[in-house]
């Protein structure tokens, strides 16, 4: 039994002193929905004690508010570390002093890369942080039969996992299709996930009607791909639960808090799923949730509550989301609430951020990772990228502006010699993807449209969902040299013209995260979409756009190492009939 | 892997029929806050699709419901089935009908006559009825060291317990001073509910400030005992349950509502507690609670959510509370919302109950209990009753009308031939307390006053907590022929005047409980309270007023079989000094 309990009862009681005690404090109250000034007594990392000013707790430490808020720490319910491109402790760096202690983390990207190792390496880079890393079991690897990860994980490979402490449960369950057709390894998992009481998270975009009532009988719970009212409003009606996402990209929060203001559901939070290192560094994070929710108008408790309260109750989490005895004292000081302005956080009890920086630097990660070159090209030569041809109609894949969805166009082929090439004039671009995780030798080639990219190549180990290598180019040479260049570095970004390389965003963790602090990052970043920009490039950011041409579950057109993916027939497409 | 699973999918798609369609349901949801229109599919007692009317679900069965509201079953979150007097099965005859599906039920009175096994019992009676029957694990039996039940109950007793499925936690901790003292026993059943995910209920009469920090600290999560909005809204800020207890004695809906409607806070559930068979033949049971709380003005759903959604929530109960796919089909139809007036109900997608009455008989309850003669008083004669005194002040019992708590009065002794004996023209009754689980023949002795009895002696095996014979009366040969009537029935209720037996209530299971049907037993307790009156007893029904008087938790003078206890002091005291 707990003796520290015995301790923590008598602190409350005031018969001794608390390690920490917050004085005047203005407690948010996420269960009462008030805003009141007291006293918050702390110890063993729990709050034990929440009274009047005055009303006499004591503490080894104690520190007087003058007033200033006193709000839960964030959490976010659903977010891929990946995205972010930066390591868990550099991620934690940046955001614990915005206020967000708890992260919940689909580790798919990793997943795709590493199997089963790559969510047991972020379980493992996920301790020791003053951030809480729980990590869902991805669901969905590979997204599809079309994509090539590393190694395909099914229940009985997730299943030694179910166990672990900061599992929580099943993460986005993409495969829509796969549950609505009662796909014996989709239910599987479900089953294992629930028989222990965890949670099945969803994903589930354009989904309606009967569907969803089946998709959420299966035993799904949430779902975070809504982009209006009347599908969030038929989801809660389902009971199941709305995570709101604001990602860098898909921004659903401004269409979605009119119904959060209408019905304050019980079954609804915020998360983030997929933040660029920029946006981190600028908006924020969960924080900017909270902050923008109140910009439009949401009493800030409630707003705070999307962010803490609701977030714990999905995932189960008894002793986390309020400011009272018996909770882990995860706590942020704030000196303007209607702005979210942070002062101060504490983790579990210690003051671990102040003023924007955490009070304690963080151990750089060590890992396995670091010394693992996850991009195995084997023998690729520039003759791998020669794609035969003759004259008639191609299938394209269109870029849209902003959109992860792309068009599927017929045009006439651009051909010399027999072979289809890029022709920049028409703005098209020949377009591969090169199976990296077991130097297979497979290469899938096509032609896209919309880069507007007059010379060289662009080159990206990040493609979504089993992130081999994505390159589309004017020429063979420079694709060629491209990939040459991400083996080299270990995976990233990279724009080659010429044979040289003229920008790079190395990804050396999986080939997917760099190791550098966020501002470095960002520099490189931006760098790379300068210098493609002055090369004719049309995408604000075109290795992202690069990064979502392999995804085969998003329509309407895509290229994989299997070849041309028609998503609406669900088919391998050749590129001329 | 559950096949019927993949069934379930199916049948929600559309692709197979339902086991029953409602159509045209209003349906009243929790999760939304809405309430409109739907067709409503149910299959293997789940609710596996809900769509708009005419959205295409067929079924074996369909009945349009032709605009008739459907909400989930009610649900009480607290309540002692012994109060009722009634055996489970009676009890789910009366509640079924009017809309209550599940129970959580603290069988503590059992647990004092027949220790483990009591609670044991009640977990098996609870099987193969309409009604769900959860059970929490008694945590203060006895109620203090001065009550004497068959078997104290430590964690080690309780423990095998603690995996059985219908276990839901551990049962209101009566002890607050054993917590805030951090008493092993105490702190070791809290400890072992919590490591297995499970509830922990609270019971805390005015308990407030630092101590009420120490007490939820400590693990305790919920209150039933707040009279005023106060002490509710403390404990709501420090993330407590607010149970809103509407018994048939203690009634605090009224009271409470105000600040739901002030702070509509996520915490807050209905609960009963205790409820006499008349109470639930005339108000009802939970349902009577959505129907005041209507009545005082509370938006239906919202009602309705306290006695469902809540209370599913608190018990970690995720399938249940709700009408939406994945939840069991714990279903009532309504002729009329504001009034709440249960056309039919539907248990696990069964209909069960159609305009107040069950659609199939129950099986009479067949237990070990209907065996067994739980009173054993020995050798107990009519010298047991003697009492010694000398002239002087002697310490008496005051009953307050209408209130379990007592007062401690000091008058000059009644004697006769160096006995204290009662004395009816200023109205003192002698007293005593029976051990009756293991004949030890011990008996305590005392006055009362406030019962008005002329003649004769009432007696009781109901006698909160540890339930051993109370026995009130005018002479010592009336006081031990009711203990002997009470030996012969069985237990219950008696009222003897001049050696004979005027008016009975048989309880003889564990002395507590009837076989009878409601209406005969509560025929009988009006039988009872009448003949008493006629006697010129004041307390509109004595033998419940008689049952508290041993209760050595609450002040301010109680009797029981160990002596006189000074509640306030908190130690046994003698007559006379």
């Amino acid at each position: 039994m707990d003796d520290m309990l015995g301790r923590r009862i008598r602190i409350a009681r005031g018969e001794l002193p608390a390690d920490v005690v917050l004085r005047n404090a203005n407690v948010v109250n996420v269960c009462s929905g008030e805003i009141y000034l007291a006293d918050v007594a702390l110890a063993d990392g729990y709050v034990v004690g929440v009274g009047q000013p005055g009303s006499g707790y004591q503490g080894n430490v104690v520190r007087d508010l003058e007033g200033r808020w006193l709000v839960p720490g964030l959490m976010d319910g659903h977010m891929h570390i990946e995205s972010t491109m930066l390591t868990l402790p550099e991620f934690a760096r940046i955001v614990v002093p915005r206020g967000v202690t708890t992260v919940m983390l689909d580790p798919h990207e990793y997943a795709n890369v590493l199997g089963i190792e790559g969510i047991r390496y972020v379980l493992t880079s996920g301790r020791d942080l003053p951030l809480s890393c729980y990590v869902l079991l991805s669901s969905c690897v590979p997204a599809s039969a079309f994509e090539s990860p590393y190694h395909p994980l099914s229940a009985q490979d997730l299943q030694p996992l179910v166990q672990e402490k900061n599992v929580l449960g099943l993460a986005e369950m993409m495969n829509m299709p796969g549950v609505l057709q009662c796909d014996e390894q989709v239910l599987e998992k479900i089953a294992m996930i629930c028989e222990k009481g965890l949670v099945v998270d969803g994903h589930a975009p354009g989904l309606r009607g009967r569907d969803l009532c089946a998709y959420a009988t299966a035993g799904v719970m949430s779902d975070h791909e809504c982009t209006t009212v009347e599908e969030a409003r038929e989801r809660i009606r389902l009971g199941m639960w709305l995570m709101i996402r604001e990602g860098s990209a898909a921004r659903n929060l401004d269409a979605l808090l009119p119904l959060v203001k209408e019905l304050h559901p019980p079954r609804v939070f915020f998360v983030t799923d997929d933040r660029d290192p920029l946006d981190l560094m600028t908006r924020g994070h969960i924080d900017s949730m909270v902050r923008r929710a109140i910009e439009l108008g949401l009493e800030p408790v409630e707003a705070i509550r999307l962010a803490t309260y609701n977030t714990a109750q999905y995932f189960r989490l008894y002793d986390r989301g309020a400011i009272a005895p018996g909770f882990i004292a995860d706590l942020v000081v704030l000196d303007n609430l209607q702005r979210f302005e942070v002062e101060s956080v504490y983790k579990a009890g210690e003051l671990v951020a102040q003023q924007g920086r955490l009070v304690q630097e963080l151990t750089p990660l060590d890992t396995p990772l670091d010394e693992v070159n996850t991009i195995r090209i084997g023998a690729l030569a520039e003759s791998s990228f020669q794609l035969p041809g003759k004259p008639g109609e191609v299938a394209v894949i269109g870029i849209e502006p902003d959109q992860i969805v792309t068009q599927h166009i017929k045009l006439d082929a651009p051909l010399r010699d027999g072979l289809i090439v890029a022709d920049p004039e028409r703005d098209l671009l020949k377009l591969a993807v090169i199976e990296r995780h077991h130097a297979t030798g497979r290469v899938g080639l096509g032609l896209v449209q919309g880069f507007g990219l007059k010379q060289g190549a662009l080159g990206s180990s990040v493609a979504h969902d089993a992130h081999n290598l994505v390159i589309a180019g004017t020429n063979d040479r420079d694709m060629f040299a491209a990939a040459k260049a991400l083996e080299a570095m270990g995976g990233g970004f990279v724009f080659v013209v010429d044979g040289e390389i003229r920008a790079a965003v190395p990804l050396p963790l999986g080939g997917l995260v760099s190791p550098l602090p966020a501002s470095k990052l960002v520099a490189q970043l931006r760098a790379l979409d300068e210098v493609a920009a002055a090369y004719g490039c049309v995408p604000e950011h075109p290795c992202m756009t690069l990064s979502f041409l392999s995804l085969s579950v998003i329509p309407s057109l895509k290229l994989t190492d299997q070849g041309l993916i028609d998503v609406e027939t669900f088919s391998v497409l050749p590129l001329q009939r």
